[in-house]
């Protein structure tokens, strides 16, 4: 148990911690995370403190060595993290006395925990971030690779799961480095507002001894320091923010799963997970499961959680430090470790699975599908919209009654509904020239495809 | 790297699984927590087998011996859980046959991993309610002791965070154990829902070997089985509803934890919290903080955010087991650990807690919180209830801009309001009197409130 | 603008409100829903207080009509809401006094809108519960009807979207109907905690005057009176409980959903909607597309927003009523309709999809969706469980070589994987064959499926 | 009931749309709000299409004078919205025939509603973006106003809700101000995601006629067109943004609402609202409540459960439009409303609050607020700092014991904690003088509060 006197806080205090209290607000076994990001952060505080003249050269350095053993020790594992501690604060700072003696006592000089965690936090972010967006471009070359490779395989696009207009794979890929492509955006004007220099704002009202935020800044290479003490220690947007991004990237990922999941059943059969990237049933010996892809679409409710428990947490909380905060950096962690699993399995799932081109474009010629080139047809003959659309509505109803295709029908059956349809109608009619004239800007023919992946 | 041939379910697969795939879909890490239910349930399932002629009975009797010893290897911490073993299920399968050899492949006769899963969930949910309903109902009697203490005490009711009429503090834990009253009443509930036996659904579709189910429930002690082998696989609706049990009593739970935080604070200073319940600040000297109520009102946000992740993981997904389900376990978990300890902590932090009975009854005579017992004095004298109202308020108005209390009025300045006014008007201004006189039912009157307390 | 006088709260304020304000905090355009219950509450509180000498007979019998009238009045459309009323209470109240003078001044004797909303939002919850219950039920009835139409029809089960096993199509929905049971039961629950009468809790501690809560009760039809006078003002457990519970039905409609949406692709091709129940595209003729269940699945969404939001709402929320717990309302009632609508017209659609069942049997014939039944074949030889899907996994990798079926395959061939495999291996291999044997309680066995169509 | 024929998109159905189904599908009593942006956005693609040689000049001359008149008939009240019409888009082009005649059935040439109801979200967001910004930054005026007025206020500040140290009320204020310029940016974000041109994306794919989407996007003043079809009909990551945007901005309302009631507790009594802005109670006279603060502070759960609907509507979704995506408006309506109201309300009701000056610093003089000053005073002269946190810590516990403040202590006192205490530890004993000291950059010195709000 510990004693009253260890807390470096306790000076007022009269009894020692309850054991309980103790197990229940340590931070340590999760924040011992941010170890590196602490000392990075304590070593320029060192160094500003010593350019302030509140240390010593000699202070200074002994104050950075033993913080640099402790950093070696911790990597190599013979650092010994204890619940009573509290944090990894604490921690390091104890230690630090333990090592180098009443100089470490100076360290906290002009800090608080409050401006410290703030400091560690956005370190620790903006390294992630770096992380993630590596991660984001590494999958969105992935999927332009594919729609690359894929530029003449023709699929059915879907709207509403059902098959609407004949596409290029090459174009849904595209699709999907859209909103990645959006997202990768939301990172990096996410990242702006964590790279942001908090130390210095003390507990909340900033400090009466000289220090100097900007040379801090400077050495952790911060663009600028914050500007608002109170609101300093009170702001977790940015981990809120970085949820939400995250997100969004898991929502967009859902989907892609959905997508994969629909497209590997036996019934759809457009593609096939290699036997690396599937799992077995431990019952049923024939079963080879999307378990990648499920897995994914699951992990997008916990990161949703994240966010929900977040924005929950600082709902109605006063100003300013509050402990509530603590509960952001599981959360936060959590997500971290989750996106990048994620933005990384599914970019080698992608390369893992062989499409059934075959299939997809045979799949692609039914359903009466070119319908609405049909009505395109009609409409450059100079029938108006609403009247094609219904005549071709017609066309679909007769040929489901007698059981044929578009093509089963003879041009004199065409002209039943309509004197405008001649033989050129045979041209349309087949997903390749479908796609072919879909040549708006951001359409599905082949030269604005090219033209996207250029983009 | 795990070779191909080393997963049990692997004989139709070409290729190893990927290491990747291997690392990102394990649950290992996290459901060795189950490894006593899981162990139980075998147990289970191979005295039904032998019973039905499945196995003999020395086979039985190697499986449950080897079985046990895995047990208490786990226990002993000698037991080596490896991640390309993915799961508690196949860890122990495959342990078993390292142990007992050709025999342990017979255990999983008749089963799937998709209802031995709901098997282990239920076990440990069934264990884990009984536990939190323990620490309810202990919770619930800090709360009742301390409203039998706290019977005389007199503190301000509050509306809109106003002072609105007084009321007895036990009136106010007596609020809160009602609360916790239905919380106990949904866990009942939701225990009912979880206390069924789900082995023998197989896979999705039930058994073609003869398997007695019923037997399995007796054992393990389940009052009946599950219904429909599809459901039974496919559900997880007993996760869902006890965390949101769960987000009810934190919700609880940061409201009495709001009511402490702002009751602490130096302006009301209602109460304090004993030293070892409070924690320090690394800057700042005089601070004692209500760490653990800020902790507790922050926790909340924590389970809210796993009640919306397991319920967006179920959202659309088709029948019946998909690998999405796996994300339900690490959410669960965390929420009967928190919820486990937030209920612990917080009736131990009652009772550290010394109330500043004196401050509370001075600031229940303030801020004309008798009015409505002046309102009341008029209603019976036959004024109507809306005119009653309208003359308390004009001498609330009065009293404002005189910046007098209703005690500093002369009789003769109340009947200037209204004639009614008599010499008894004196004797309901008082708090103590305001409290007396509210009796009825579920009302805050002494006797009232010594009835709540007996039911 | 209203002026001050106008307010029957305003006697101590100096200014009137301001029409901003006013208009913010108007509830009268939402609330006004809850009329009804508002007067049927008011009714038996005012016969209450005759029967406690509060209001004499006159009293009383004016009040009744008054209310009766103004009842008649909301119902035939011209009574006049009015956004500085603020509230139901408070715009019937006036209207009340201005149609019998100042005895309509009495009503609100004894009660505050605290208690007064708490006891509206229960009658029209209870009434609701009710409703939709009964929907529950004929949803539940449509279930089981379809289940006994389809005792004969043959699908293929799935796990991970791909094949399992074969199962009827009436188990199929008798696992929807057991996850509505549970539903139904939850309704159920819901309810007894709705139905308790709060009126009498007053403002926050109960009443000075001689309230007769039973009695009130006793007219109301409400079992019991709630048991403290604080908690019942404060509490919005009910309303969360009730969009809980709508939550996990929505989720379990959406799941339905989704097997519906993913079952009339064209390429699973398992149902047809009729053209009543499908809508079509603004721009493709050929389009048909299964809006009813996409939107169901949809609204999910919208519900679980709503518990987020009550949640959040209630979070932190000290102690007692807090003008937060207005937002309940909006969310309830959307809750409620979004609810009722969406069970019903899934109870519908159900009732005009047609089942292709050839194309279905046909699909439970592929695959290697025996292949489980293979491995109990060889269990039941004596093959250990373990050795035995291995084997199978091995045929199924063996067929899909050489692109052949289990039934393509030889005894030969089949003897080449073990010896125990006799002629008789042939007789398990059809979808049929597999669903009769699965006869453990809940399994799919046809009679195991009548057996829980009985109960 | 609608007759099968009516249903623009009719042509293949064999029956009519069950009215059941009509109205749940129905969007048209919500949608009805976009009908300015779905007339606008039909203009443009009118003159569009003329220029294409699409439609005669005649043709478009008839085309815009008809969508001019339809929307002066529905700013006037006099247009009919009927169920039947399922949504905006198809009452405009119903009521074009039958106004204008066949040529009317041209303008949905080269559209589907996919691309159309993209187009008009994204007009109507864009609209109320800026409404939004415009509130926003007049909410931060009136801050920077107040803080101005506010720069000689010293006040409490609070961590944990405890006094920490002294700050100035301006610094309070332009905490939050920086808070909310931080959301501006973020607003001024998603608005460039927002201002991109989706029409002619068409059902998915593109057109097929020769639309020149570039122009639409002149003539509509969008920067940019969208560059995939298929991402642009599935998007809604526009929508989830502004949610998000705004779940932050209530946020920050949520924080600065808690502090507002808490500070008009009469406990704190650190400030009063003008009894225009507070409102009263039906059965309590004295009552004045901060009702719009706790409102606010309620609704940002409305916003929160508002986010999380529509993440949990799009997770999952398959690719591309799907009808789920319907149920985007509401919830973004509401959004927008609620965010617009409360900005404004906020705004409005700091300009209607007194603030108790003499009681705030009063207060931050209790305490022992000082003590970190104390803590900084032994630092500079040559006291370890975390020595010198106990020796002050200690220094309270005295005080505390002996029931003296700082100013009681005699010097010689002092000394005894420490031989470093001067003479000169008075000068720093007051919240004055703290403030007065707190130099560095976003410190709360006046200095350094007036040079933020100079930025």
């Amino acid at each position: 148990m510990a004693s009253k006197s260890e807390k470096p806080w306790a000076g007022r205090f009269r009894q020692a911690t309850n054991p309980e209290v103790e197990k229940f607000t340590a931070s340590i076994h999760f924040d011992c995370r941010l170890y590196r990001h602490d000392i990075e952060g304590s070593i320029a505080h060192a160094r500003m403190l010593r350019r302030q003249g509140l240390l010593s050269k000699e202070e200074m350095e002994a104050i950075v060595k033993g913080l640099q053993k402790i950093r070696a020790e911790i990597e190599a594992g013979t650092f010994e993290f204890r619940l009573e501690d509290e944090d990894i604060h604490m921690a390091i700072e104890k230690a630090l006395i333990a090592k180098i003696g009443k100089v470490g006592a100076k360290l906290h000089t002009g800090r608080s925990r409050n401006d410290q965690i703030a400091l560690d936090m956005r370190l620790y972010l903006r390294e992630e971030i770096e992380k993630t967006r590596d991660l984001l471009l590494a999958f969105r070359s992935t999927l332009k690779h594919l729609a690359q490779r894929e530029m003449d395989t023709i699929i059915p696009g879907y709207t509403h799961l059902q098959k609407a207009q004949p596409v290029l794979l090459a174009h849904f890929f595209l699709a999907y480095d859209a909103m990645f492509a959006r997202d990768e955006e939301r990172l990096r004007e996410a990242y702006q507002r964590v790279n942001v220099m908090p130390l210095g704002a003390g507990a909340l009202a900033g400090s009466g001894l000289p220090l100097d935020r900007e040379y801090v800044a400077k050495l952790l290479n911060f663009p600028r320091v914050s500007e608002n003490s109170m609101d300093t220690v009170a702001d977790r947007d940015f981990v809120v923010e970085f949820i939400f991004v995250a997100s969004l990237i898991m929502m967009h990922l859902s989907r892609l799963s959905e997508d994969l999941i629909i497209w590997s059943t036996g019934e759809f059969d457009y593609l096939r997970i290699e036997d690396s990237f599937a799992t077995g049933s431990s019952l049923m010996p024939q079963k080879k499961n999307p378990d990648v892809a499920e897995l994914v679409r699951g992990k997008t409710g916990r990161v949703y959680g994240h966010l929900m428990a977040i924005l929950t947490v600082l709902k109605g909380l006063p100003m300013t430090y509050n402990r509530d905060l603590q509960e952001d950096k599981e959360a936060l962690f959590d997500v971290v470790d989750t996106l990048k699993a994620s933005l990384s399995i599914v970019s080698t799932l992608l390369k893992h699975v062989d499409f059934n081109r075959e299939r997809m474009e045979e799949e692609a010629n039914k359903g009466f599908i070119t319908a609405t080139d049909l009505v395109e047809y009609l409409v450059i003959k100079g029938v108006p919209f609403r009247d094609a659309h219904e005549i071709v509505g017609k066309v679909v109803a007769y040929c489901l009654e007698k059981e044929k295709t578009f093509s089963d029908l003879t041009l004199r059956e065409f002209k039943k509904f309509h004197p405008s349809f001649g033989p050129d109608v045979r041209e349309i009619l087949s997903a390749r020239e479908s796609v072919r004239r879909k040549k708006t800007i951001g359409g599905t023919s082949p030269e604005r495809v090219k033209e996207q992946l250029r983009k």
